[in-house]
């Protein structure tokens, strides 16, 4: 079936709930993993809680997100920048970065690293 | 400022319009390419108005796909597929595929690829 094309239904999709000291009110879900058959980069969605945040990080591999619904707040080493619904945020390996959602809305993004970026 | 995090309006980004004898009313944006600072894989998004469609064809390169808005038919070797709105498609490599926008409302959806499928 790995030859297959494969269609999945976020909906449907198991949730992981984030939660610990570094990050809160975000929710996971694995859209395109190595269950997919996917080998090379993964395709994740989240969803932010109104004040939820990522982890304040950096690491070696880069993030492709795409806001799907509501406003992001970036945090970077150039400051804060504001990321609306239809906008795309390049952050490149190492680079310090946190999403957090400011707003009084659910928020909701895709994220794409390469595989060795998904546990 | 390759180093940096870059966040584009996916509305000010210069469409490409596609349409040949296997391709009708497309447009493309790419959202994070190697100008972004991008190496290793590429965010692209696709509008298909109605009636519009992507070529039918098969490629050594995977695609991976979002659903944003509307609803997308998927011709696959295996039969034609249905992914609507926040549906992730995964097209592996040399899998035959192409995405038609059979509804009268247009589509969009993201389509992320290696650098090596991306001109």
């Amino acid at each position: 079936m790995k030859d297959n094309v494969v269609i999945a239904n976020s909906r449907e999709i198991e949730p992981h709930v984030l939660d610990s000291d570094e990050v809160k009110g975000v929710t996971k879900r694995v859209l395109i993993g190595r269950s997919s058959g996917a080998t090379n980069f993964f395709m994740r969605l989240f969803s932010l809680e109104p004040g939820g945040y990522s982890p304040l990080h950096r690491h070696s591999w880069e993030h492709e997100v795409f806001i799907v619904s509501g406003e992001v707040t970036v945090v970077t080493e150039e400051g804060v920048k504001i990321a609306k619904e239809g906008a795309s945020v390049f952050v490149p390996g190492n680079a310090l970065h946190q999403f957090r959602n400011e707003t009084s809305q659910s928020v909701e993004f895709i994220c794409v690293v390469p595989s060795s970026g998904e546990e």
